[in-house]
Protein backbone atom coordinates (compact mmCIF):
# COMPACT_ATOMS: atom_id res chain seq x y z
CA UNK A 1 0.00 0.00 0.00
CA UNK A 2 1.28 3.13 -1.06
CA UNK A 3 1.56 6.17 2.04
CA UNK A 4 0.83 9.99 1.40
CA UNK A 5 1.83 12.08 4.68
CA UNK A 6 -0.28 15.22 4.72
CA UNK A 7 1.96 17.60 6.32
CA UNK A 8 0.84 21.00 7.74
CA UNK A 9 3.29 23.55 7.15
CA UNK A 10 1.94 26.26 8.58
CA UNK A 11 0.94 29.82 6.50
CA UNK A 12 3.92 31.83 5.66
CA UNK A 13 7.35 30.14 5.52
CA UNK A 14 9.67 28.02 7.51
CA UNK A 15 9.67 28.96 10.87
CA UNK A 16 6.04 27.44 11.47
CA UNK A 17 7.19 23.62 10.83
CA UNK A 18 6.92 21.33 13.66
CA UNK A 19 9.30 19.04 14.46
CA UNK A 20 6.93 16.34 13.69
CA UNK A 21 6.43 17.95 10.14
CA UNK A 22 10.42 17.91 9.53
CA UNK A 23 10.78 13.92 10.81
CA UNK A 24 7.68 13.67 8.04
CA UNK A 25 9.16 15.39 5.49
CA UNK A 26 12.12 13.23 6.08
CA UNK A 27 10.31 10.24 5.93
CA UNK A 28 9.03 10.36 2.33
CA UNK A 29 10.42 9.03 -0.32
CA UNK A 30 9.08 11.85 -2.75
CA UNK A 31 7.78 14.97 -2.43
CA UNK A 32 4.67 16.27 -4.19
CA UNK A 33 4.16 19.81 -5.10
CA UNK A 34 0.83 21.37 -6.51
CA UNK A 35 1.24 24.20 -8.59
CA UNK A 36 -1.63 26.18 -9.03
CA UNK A 37 -0.64 28.56 -11.50
CA UNK A 38 1.53 31.74 -12.09
CA UNK A 39 0.06 33.62 -9.43
CA UNK A 40 1.34 30.85 -7.07
CA UNK A 41 4.79 30.63 -7.73
CA UNK A 42 5.77 32.47 -4.56
CA UNK A 43 4.08 29.91 -2.51
CA UNK A 44 5.79 27.05 -4.42
CA UNK A 45 9.00 28.69 -3.78
CA UNK A 46 8.27 28.66 -0.22
CA UNK A 47 7.60 24.94 -0.16
CA UNK A 48 10.80 24.50 -2.10
CA UNK A 49 12.62 26.85 0.46
CA UNK A 50 10.85 24.69 3.51
CA UNK A 51 12.27 21.13 1.57
CA UNK A 52 15.94 22.61 1.68
CA UNK A 53 16.29 23.76 4.44
CA UNK A 54 15.19 20.99 6.09
CA UNK A 55 15.71 17.81 4.36
CA UNK A 56 18.36 15.75 5.15
CA UNK A 57 19.44 14.08 2.27
CA UNK A 58 20.35 16.25 -0.77
CA UNK A 59 18.92 14.46 -3.56
CA UNK A 60 15.36 14.29 -2.18
CA UNK A 61 13.16 13.50 -5.24
CA UNK A 62 10.43 16.03 -6.07
CA UNK A 63 6.95 16.05 -8.09
CA UNK A 64 5.21 19.02 -9.31
CA UNK A 65 1.56 18.41 -10.12
CA UNK A 66 -0.18 21.03 -12.16
CA UNK A 67 -3.54 21.58 -10.89
CA UNK A 68 -6.27 22.87 -12.36
CA UNK A 69 -8.26 26.13 -12.49
CA UNK A 70 -11.60 25.74 -10.83
CA UNK A 71 -14.46 26.21 -13.08
CA UNK A 72 -16.10 29.57 -11.86
CA UNK A 73 -18.61 28.59 -10.09
CA UNK A 74 -22.06 27.64 -10.99
CA UNK A 75 -25.83 27.91 -8.42
CA UNK A 76 -24.25 24.86 -6.79
CA UNK A 77 -21.28 25.99 -5.16
CA UNK A 78 -20.49 21.88 -3.92
CA UNK A 79 -21.07 20.36 -7.58
CA UNK A 80 -18.30 23.20 -9.37
CA UNK A 81 -16.05 22.00 -6.25
CA UNK A 82 -16.90 18.45 -6.74
CA UNK A 83 -15.89 18.40 -10.61
CA UNK A 84 -13.04 19.86 -9.72
CA UNK A 85 -11.66 17.57 -7.40
CA UNK A 86 -12.29 14.53 -9.38
CA UNK A 87 -10.08 16.40 -12.09
CA UNK A 88 -7.73 16.60 -9.33
CA UNK A 89 -8.24 13.21 -8.38
CA UNK A 90 -7.20 11.91 -11.84
CA UNK A 91 -4.38 13.58 -12.25
CA UNK A 92 -2.93 12.72 -8.46
CA UNK A 93 -3.84 8.96 -9.15
CA UNK A 94 -1.44 8.79 -12.53
CA UNK A 95 1.38 10.79 -10.27
CA UNK A 96 1.03 8.90 -7.12
CA UNK A 97 1.49 5.62 -9.40
CA UNK A 98 3.67 7.20 -11.80
CA UNK A 99 6.39 8.53 -8.84
CA UNK A 100 6.01 5.68 -6.10
CA UNK A 101 6.29 2.21 -5.47
CA UNK A 102 3.56 -0.08 -4.33
CA UNK A 103 4.38 0.61 -0.69
CA UNK A 104 6.22 3.75 -1.46
CA UNK A 105 5.91 6.91 0.72
CA UNK A 106 5.24 10.03 -0.06
CA UNK A 107 4.11 13.49 1.28
CA UNK A 108 2.51 16.88 0.07
CA UNK A 109 3.35 20.21 1.99
CA UNK A 110 0.19 21.55 2.56
CA UNK A 111 -0.63 25.40 3.11
CA UNK A 112 -1.50 25.91 6.94
CA UNK A 113 -3.21 22.99 8.38
CA UNK A 114 -4.27 20.09 6.01
CA UNK A 115 -7.68 19.78 8.36
CA UNK A 116 -8.94 23.11 7.24
CA UNK A 117 -10.53 24.62 4.22
CA UNK A 118 -7.85 22.41 2.05
CA UNK A 119 -8.66 19.81 -0.53
CA UNK A 120 -5.79 17.40 -0.41
CA UNK A 121 -7.49 15.13 2.13
CA UNK A 122 -10.74 14.99 0.67
CA UNK A 123 -9.01 13.84 -2.92
CA UNK A 124 -7.29 11.05 -1.38
CA UNK A 125 -10.44 9.95 0.79
CA UNK A 126 -11.63 9.91 -3.33
CA UNK A 127 -9.10 7.75 -4.64
CA UNK A 128 -9.95 4.80 -1.65
CA UNK A 129 -13.43 5.24 -2.76
CA UNK A 130 -12.32 4.07 -6.11
CA UNK A 131 -10.59 1.38 -4.49
CA UNK A 132 -7.00 3.04 -4.84
CA UNK A 133 -5.28 0.92 -2.34
CA UNK A 134 -3.39 4.14 -0.60
CA UNK A 135 -3.19 5.63 3.18
CA UNK A 136 -2.64 8.57 4.61
CA UNK A 137 -1.39 10.20 7.88
CA UNK A 138 -1.77 14.24 8.77
CA UNK A 139 0.80 16.09 10.33
CA UNK A 140 -1.33 19.45 11.90
CA UNK A 141 0.58 22.42 10.76
CA UNK A 142 -0.12 26.30 11.98
CA UNK A 143 -3.09 27.78 10.75
CA UNK A 144 -3.77 31.15 9.12
CA UNK A 145 -6.29 31.46 12.04
CA UNK A 146 -3.75 31.15 14.72
CA UNK A 147 -1.37 33.59 12.83
CA UNK A 148 -4.07 35.74 12.58
CA UNK A 149 -5.06 36.79 16.39
CA UNK A 150 -1.15 36.04 17.35
CA UNK A 151 -0.20 38.85 15.33
CA UNK A 152 -3.35 41.04 16.31
CA UNK A 153 -2.05 39.91 19.93
CA UNK A 154 -6.21 38.64 20.74
CA UNK A 155 -7.67 35.42 21.99
CA UNK A 156 -9.68 33.42 19.51
CA UNK A 157 -12.32 33.32 21.75
CA UNK A 158 -13.92 35.44 24.22
CA UNK A 159 -13.97 33.66 27.87
CA UNK A 160 -16.42 31.17 27.51
CA UNK A 161 -17.57 31.63 24.24
CA UNK A 162 -17.94 30.21 20.87
CA UNK A 163 -16.12 31.17 17.84
CA UNK A 164 -17.43 29.87 14.29
CA UNK A 165 -14.63 29.40 11.41
CA UNK A 166 -16.79 30.31 8.02
CA UNK A 167 -16.16 31.11 4.54
CA UNK A 168 -16.96 34.71 2.67
CA UNK A 169 -20.03 32.96 0.93
CA UNK A 170 -21.35 31.57 3.85
CA UNK A 171 -21.31 35.60 5.55
CA UNK A 172 -22.56 36.94 2.48
CA UNK A 173 -26.09 34.29 3.39
CA UNK A 174 -25.82 35.24 6.67
CA UNK A 175 -25.86 38.93 5.76
CA UNK A 176 -25.22 39.70 9.35
CA UNK A 177 -22.52 38.64 12.37
CA UNK A 178 -24.26 37.21 15.27
CA UNK A 179 -21.48 35.88 17.12
CA UNK A 180 -17.62 35.45 16.62
CA UNK A 181 -16.88 34.58 13.15
CA UNK A 182 -13.03 34.10 11.57
CA UNK A 183 -13.58 34.49 7.64
CA UNK A 184 -11.56 32.49 4.83
CA UNK A 185 -11.79 31.91 1.40
CA UNK A 186 -13.17 35.33 0.82
CA UNK A 187 -12.25 36.83 -2.34
CA UNK A 188 -15.80 39.29 -2.57
CA UNK A 189 -14.64 41.77 0.79
CA UNK A 190 -17.95 40.49 2.04
CA UNK A 191 -17.13 42.11 5.03
CA UNK A 192 -17.78 45.41 3.11
CA UNK A 193 -21.81 44.35 2.47
CA UNK A 194 -22.83 43.24 6.02
CA UNK A 195 -23.91 45.54 9.10
CA UNK A 196 -21.00 47.09 10.64
CA UNK A 197 -22.49 48.45 13.68
CA UNK A 198 -21.04 47.11 16.62
CA UNK A 199 -18.11 45.23 14.92
CA UNK A 200 -14.75 45.20 15.20
CA UNK A 201 -12.56 43.49 12.24
CA UNK A 202 -9.05 42.09 12.74
CA UNK A 203 -7.82 41.51 9.32
CA UNK A 204 -4.46 40.23 7.90
CA UNK A 205 -3.45 38.97 4.74
CA UNK A 206 0.39 37.29 3.58
CA UNK A 207 -0.05 36.17 6.97
CA UNK A 208 3.72 35.15 8.47
CA UNK A 209 5.10 36.17 5.25
CA UNK A 210 7.26 38.82 4.84
CA UNK A 211 4.30 41.18 3.05
CA UNK A 212 2.22 40.75 6.36
CA UNK A 213 -0.01 43.47 6.32
CA UNK A 214 -2.90 43.85 9.63
CA UNK A 215 -5.44 46.06 9.80
CA UNK A 216 -7.92 46.11 12.74
CA UNK A 217 -10.91 48.74 13.88
CA UNK A 218 -14.13 49.26 13.71
CA UNK A 219 -15.54 47.89 10.62
CA UNK A 220 -17.53 50.78 9.31
CA UNK A 221 -14.22 52.69 10.26
CA UNK A 222 -12.08 50.49 8.51
CA UNK A 223 -13.67 48.61 5.75
CA UNK A 224 -12.85 51.21 3.25
CA UNK A 225 -8.87 50.90 3.95
CA UNK A 226 -8.85 47.36 4.04
CA UNK A 227 -10.96 47.52 0.41
CA UNK A 228 -8.05 49.55 -0.87
CA UNK A 229 -4.92 48.03 0.83
CA UNK A 230 -6.20 44.56 -0.46
CA UNK A 231 -6.87 45.73 -4.03
CA UNK A 232 -3.93 47.24 -4.38
CA UNK A 233 -1.79 44.71 -2.62
CA UNK A 234 -3.37 41.74 -5.05
CA UNK A 235 -2.44 44.20 -8.08
CA UNK A 236 1.42 44.55 -6.89
CA UNK A 237 1.83 40.59 -6.06
CA UNK A 238 -0.24 39.20 -8.81
CA UNK A 239 -2.57 37.20 -5.72
CA UNK A 240 -3.70 37.63 -1.90
CA UNK A 241 -4.64 34.91 0.84
CA UNK A 242 -6.65 36.74 3.56
CA UNK A 243 -8.65 36.09 6.57
CA UNK A 244 -10.51 38.08 9.44
CA UNK A 245 -11.80 37.95 12.73
CA UNK A 246 -14.98 39.64 13.40
CA UNK A 247 -16.19 40.03 16.83
CA UNK A 248 -19.28 42.04 18.17
CA UNK A 249 -18.78 44.55 21.31
CA UNK A 250 -19.38 42.58 24.46
CA UNK A 251 -22.71 42.35 25.24
CA UNK A 252 -21.84 41.12 28.47
CA UNK A 253 -23.45 38.20 27.96
CA UNK B 1 9.71 47.18 29.39
CA UNK B 2 9.37 43.63 30.53
CA UNK B 3 8.44 41.03 27.33
CA UNK B 4 6.78 37.99 27.64
CA UNK B 5 6.70 35.78 25.00
CA UNK B 6 3.47 33.57 25.02
CA UNK B 7 4.78 30.35 23.39
CA UNK B 8 2.39 27.46 21.84
CA UNK B 9 3.79 23.89 23.12
CA UNK B 10 1.36 22.29 21.29
CA UNK B 11 -0.92 19.64 23.10
CA UNK B 12 1.06 16.77 23.72
CA UNK B 13 4.71 16.95 23.50
CA UNK B 14 7.92 18.07 22.12
CA UNK B 15 7.17 17.10 18.69
CA UNK B 16 4.82 19.79 18.27
CA UNK B 17 6.56 22.75 18.75
CA UNK B 18 7.43 24.98 15.93
CA UNK B 19 11.01 26.40 14.88
CA UNK B 20 9.63 29.53 16.12
CA UNK B 21 8.84 28.20 19.19
CA UNK B 22 12.34 26.50 19.55
CA UNK B 23 13.47 29.98 18.81
CA UNK B 24 11.37 31.84 21.17
CA UNK B 25 12.66 29.55 24.04
CA UNK B 26 16.16 30.06 23.55
CA UNK B 27 15.28 33.96 23.53
CA UNK B 28 13.82 34.33 27.06
CA UNK B 29 15.85 34.40 29.96
CA UNK B 30 13.71 32.87 32.37
CA UNK B 31 10.82 30.05 31.41
CA UNK B 32 7.91 30.36 33.85
CA UNK B 33 5.92 26.60 34.20
CA UNK B 34 2.53 27.50 36.12
CA UNK B 35 1.93 24.86 38.27
CA UNK B 36 -2.60 23.68 38.73
CA UNK B 37 -1.53 21.18 41.32
CA UNK B 38 -0.76 17.45 41.31
CA UNK B 39 -2.66 16.26 38.71
CA UNK B 40 -1.72 18.49 36.14
CA UNK B 41 2.35 17.46 37.35
CA UNK B 42 1.91 15.21 34.15
CA UNK B 43 1.90 18.33 31.93
CA UNK B 44 4.15 19.72 34.29
CA UNK B 45 6.99 16.81 33.15
CA UNK B 46 6.38 17.69 29.37
CA UNK B 47 7.20 21.36 29.59
CA UNK B 48 10.50 20.61 31.33
CA UNK B 49 11.13 17.99 28.75
CA UNK B 50 10.32 20.63 26.07
CA UNK B 51 12.68 23.12 27.84
CA UNK B 52 15.78 20.31 28.52
CA UNK B 53 15.81 19.07 25.18
CA UNK B 54 15.14 22.56 22.87
CA UNK B 55 16.85 25.31 25.22
CA UNK B 56 20.63 25.83 23.90
CA UNK B 57 22.09 27.07 26.93
CA UNK B 58 21.88 24.13 29.54
CA UNK B 59 21.76 26.81 32.77
CA UNK B 60 18.67 28.13 31.84
CA UNK B 61 16.45 29.59 34.51
CA UNK B 62 12.53 28.42 35.59
CA UNK B 63 10.13 29.87 37.75
CA UNK B 64 7.05 27.32 38.73
CA UNK B 65 3.90 29.73 39.64
CA UNK B 66 1.81 28.16 41.47
CA UNK B 67 -2.05 28.60 40.39
CA UNK B 68 -4.52 28.81 43.14
CA UNK B 69 -7.28 26.78 41.97
CA UNK B 70 -10.73 28.12 40.41
CA UNK B 71 -14.07 28.49 42.88
CA UNK B 72 -16.92 26.36 42.06
CA UNK B 73 -19.11 28.34 39.01
CA UNK B 74 -21.54 30.12 41.00
CA UNK B 75 -24.46 31.68 38.99
CA UNK B 76 -22.43 33.98 36.92
CA UNK B 77 -19.67 31.53 34.62
CA UNK B 78 -18.18 34.88 33.93
CA UNK B 79 -18.35 36.91 37.58
CA UNK B 80 -16.24 33.23 38.68
CA UNK B 81 -13.43 33.37 35.81
CA UNK B 82 -12.86 36.71 36.68
CA UNK B 83 -12.06 36.46 40.36
CA UNK B 84 -10.12 33.54 39.61
CA UNK B 85 -8.01 35.97 36.71
CA UNK B 86 -7.64 38.83 39.32
CA UNK B 87 -6.29 36.17 41.77
CA UNK B 88 -3.79 34.61 39.30
CA UNK B 89 -2.39 37.91 37.91
CA UNK B 90 -1.68 39.44 41.06
CA UNK B 91 0.26 36.42 41.66
CA UNK B 92 1.72 36.62 38.25
CA UNK B 93 2.77 40.56 38.76
CA UNK B 94 4.57 39.80 41.40
CA UNK B 95 6.57 36.89 39.77
CA UNK B 96 7.47 38.73 36.96
CA UNK B 97 8.50 41.87 38.83
CA UNK B 98 10.72 39.65 41.16
CA UNK B 99 12.16 37.11 38.04
CA UNK B 100 12.66 39.34 35.14
CA UNK B 101 14.80 42.57 35.20
CA UNK B 102 12.75 46.07 33.85
CA UNK B 103 14.27 45.35 30.62
CA UNK B 104 14.20 41.84 30.80
CA UNK B 105 12.49 38.78 28.66
CA UNK B 106 10.17 35.89 29.78
CA UNK B 107 7.92 33.17 28.60
CA UNK B 108 4.89 30.66 29.19
CA UNK B 109 5.12 27.22 27.49
CA UNK B 110 0.98 27.56 27.04
CA UNK B 111 -0.75 24.51 26.50
CA UNK B 112 -1.88 24.21 22.65
CA UNK B 113 -2.48 27.43 21.45
CA UNK B 114 -2.38 30.51 23.88
CA UNK B 115 -5.36 31.92 21.64
CA UNK B 116 -7.84 28.85 22.34
CA UNK B 117 -9.63 28.75 25.87
CA UNK B 118 -6.08 29.56 27.49
CA UNK B 119 -6.09 32.44 30.03
CA UNK B 120 -2.08 33.80 30.06
CA UNK B 121 -3.30 36.25 27.20
CA UNK B 122 -6.04 37.67 29.28
CA UNK B 123 -3.92 37.78 32.72
CA UNK B 124 -1.53 39.78 30.82
CA UNK B 125 -4.18 42.01 29.41
CA UNK B 126 -5.67 42.66 32.99
CA UNK B 127 -1.81 43.68 34.18
CA UNK B 128 -1.44 46.15 31.16
CA UNK B 129 -4.93 47.68 32.28
CA UNK B 130 -3.70 48.00 35.56
CA UNK B 131 -0.64 50.26 34.66
CA UNK B 132 1.90 47.39 34.60
CA UNK B 133 4.70 48.16 32.00
CA UNK B 134 4.35 44.92 30.22
CA UNK B 135 4.69 43.50 26.63
CA UNK B 136 4.22 39.98 24.94
CA UNK B 137 4.36 38.32 21.55
CA UNK B 138 2.69 34.79 21.08
CA UNK B 139 3.70 32.44 18.83
CA UNK B 140 1.66 29.97 17.78
CA UNK B 141 0.73 26.25 18.51
CA UNK B 142 -1.11 23.10 17.49
CA UNK B 143 -3.97 23.05 18.85
CA UNK B 144 -5.97 20.34 20.44
CA UNK B 145 -8.47 20.67 17.90
CA UNK B 146 -6.34 19.90 14.85
CA UNK B 147 -4.39 16.64 16.90
CA UNK B 148 -8.60 15.27 17.06
CA UNK B 149 -8.86 15.93 13.70
CA UNK B 150 -5.60 14.60 11.99
CA UNK B 151 -5.51 11.59 14.15
CA UNK B 152 -9.22 10.76 13.48
CA UNK B 153 -7.63 11.54 9.67
CA UNK B 154 -10.56 14.15 9.04
CA UNK B 155 -11.21 17.44 8.17
CA UNK B 156 -12.26 20.28 10.53
CA UNK B 157 -14.84 21.76 8.25
CA UNK B 158 -17.17 19.84 5.08
CA UNK B 159 -16.85 21.57 1.77
CA UNK B 160 -17.46 24.79 2.18
CA UNK B 161 -19.03 24.89 5.52
CA UNK B 162 -18.42 26.37 8.56
CA UNK B 163 -17.05 24.98 12.06
CA UNK B 164 -17.99 26.28 15.23
CA UNK B 165 -15.51 25.77 18.70
CA UNK B 166 -16.79 25.76 21.46
CA UNK B 167 -17.55 24.14 25.28
CA UNK B 168 -19.05 21.71 27.16
CA UNK B 169 -21.33 24.63 28.98
CA UNK B 170 -22.51 26.03 25.90
CA UNK B 171 -23.17 22.88 24.12
CA UNK B 172 -25.40 22.18 27.07
CA UNK B 173 -27.32 26.02 26.48
CA UNK B 174 -27.97 24.92 22.66
CA UNK B 175 -29.29 21.74 23.70
CA UNK B 176 -29.08 19.97 20.24
CA UNK B 177 -26.30 20.13 17.67
CA UNK B 178 -27.53 22.34 14.52
CA UNK B 179 -23.77 22.99 13.02
CA UNK B 180 -20.45 20.93 12.92
CA UNK B 181 -19.18 21.39 16.39
CA UNK B 182 -16.05 21.07 18.33
CA UNK B 183 -16.34 21.20 22.27
CA UNK B 184 -13.68 21.60 24.48
CA UNK B 185 -13.58 22.10 27.94
CA UNK B 186 -16.22 19.37 28.78
CA UNK B 187 -15.98 18.19 32.09
CA UNK B 188 -19.07 17.57 32.48
CA UNK B 189 -19.92 14.72 29.10
CA UNK B 190 -22.40 16.95 27.71
CA UNK B 191 -22.03 14.95 24.75
CA UNK B 192 -24.31 12.25 26.05
CA UNK B 193 -27.40 14.99 27.18
CA UNK B 194 -28.00 15.95 23.98
CA UNK B 195 -30.23 14.77 21.11
CA UNK B 196 -27.93 11.86 19.29
CA UNK B 197 -29.96 11.57 16.46
CA UNK B 198 -27.71 11.86 13.17
CA UNK B 199 -24.85 12.81 14.92
CA UNK B 200 -21.32 11.39 14.78
CA UNK B 201 -19.10 11.58 17.35
CA UNK B 202 -14.92 12.14 16.74
CA UNK B 203 -13.70 12.29 20.11
CA UNK B 204 -9.99 11.86 21.69
CA UNK B 205 -8.57 12.16 25.10
CA UNK B 206 -4.90 13.08 26.36
CA UNK B 207 -4.22 13.92 22.44
CA UNK B 208 -0.61 13.51 21.04
CA UNK B 209 0.65 12.28 24.18
CA UNK B 210 1.25 8.25 24.47
CA UNK B 211 -1.58 7.60 26.52
CA UNK B 212 -3.93 9.01 23.48
CA UNK B 213 -7.69 7.51 23.30
CA UNK B 214 -9.74 8.08 20.10
CA UNK B 215 -13.27 7.09 19.67
CA UNK B 216 -15.75 7.78 16.80
CA UNK B 217 -18.62 6.14 15.45
CA UNK B 218 -22.39 7.73 15.69
CA UNK B 219 -22.87 9.10 18.71
CA UNK B 220 -26.16 6.97 20.04
CA UNK B 221 -23.68 4.03 19.74
CA UNK B 222 -20.34 4.96 21.19
CA UNK B 223 -21.73 7.65 23.52
CA UNK B 224 -21.73 5.10 26.56
CA UNK B 225 -18.41 4.18 25.57
CA UNK B 226 -17.15 7.28 25.67
CA UNK B 227 -18.23 7.57 28.55
CA UNK B 228 -16.83 4.40 30.41
CA UNK B 229 -13.01 4.75 28.86
CA UNK B 230 -13.18 8.44 29.91
CA UNK B 231 -14.52 7.50 33.57
CA UNK B 232 -11.83 5.14 33.73
CA UNK B 233 -8.53 7.17 31.89
CA UNK B 234 -9.42 9.79 34.38
CA UNK B 235 -9.87 7.36 37.47
CA UNK B 236 -6.37 5.81 36.79
CA UNK B 237 -4.27 8.81 35.81
CA UNK B 238 -6.21 11.54 38.35
CA UNK B 239 -6.94 14.01 35.15
CA UNK B 240 -8.23 13.91 32.03
CA UNK B 241 -7.91 16.14 28.49
CA UNK B 242 -10.96 15.89 26.09
CA UNK B 243 -11.85 17.16 23.10
CA UNK B 244 -14.97 16.14 20.12
CA UNK B 245 -16.24 16.94 17.18
CA UNK B 246 -19.78 16.33 16.36
CA UNK B 247 -20.61 16.32 13.19
CA UNK B 248 -24.57 15.77 11.61
CA UNK B 249 -25.23 13.36 9.20
CA UNK B 250 -24.74 15.28 6.02
CA UNK B 251 -27.96 16.38 4.43
CA UNK B 252 -26.91 17.74 1.09
CA UNK B 253 -26.88 21.98 1.83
Amino acid sequence: MRKILLIGIGPGGPDFMTVQAIDALNRAQVLFLPDKGAEKAELREIREQICRRFIAKPDYRSVTIEIPQRAAATHDYRETVDDWHAQIAARYRRVLIDALPDDGCGAFLVWGDPALYDSTLRILDRLRAEGMDVAYEIIPGISAVQVLTARHGIALNRIGESVTITTGRKLAAMGKVTEDLVVMLDGDETFAKIDAADITIYWGAYLGMADEILIAGKLAEVSAEIQRVRREAREAKGWIMDAYLLRRADDGS
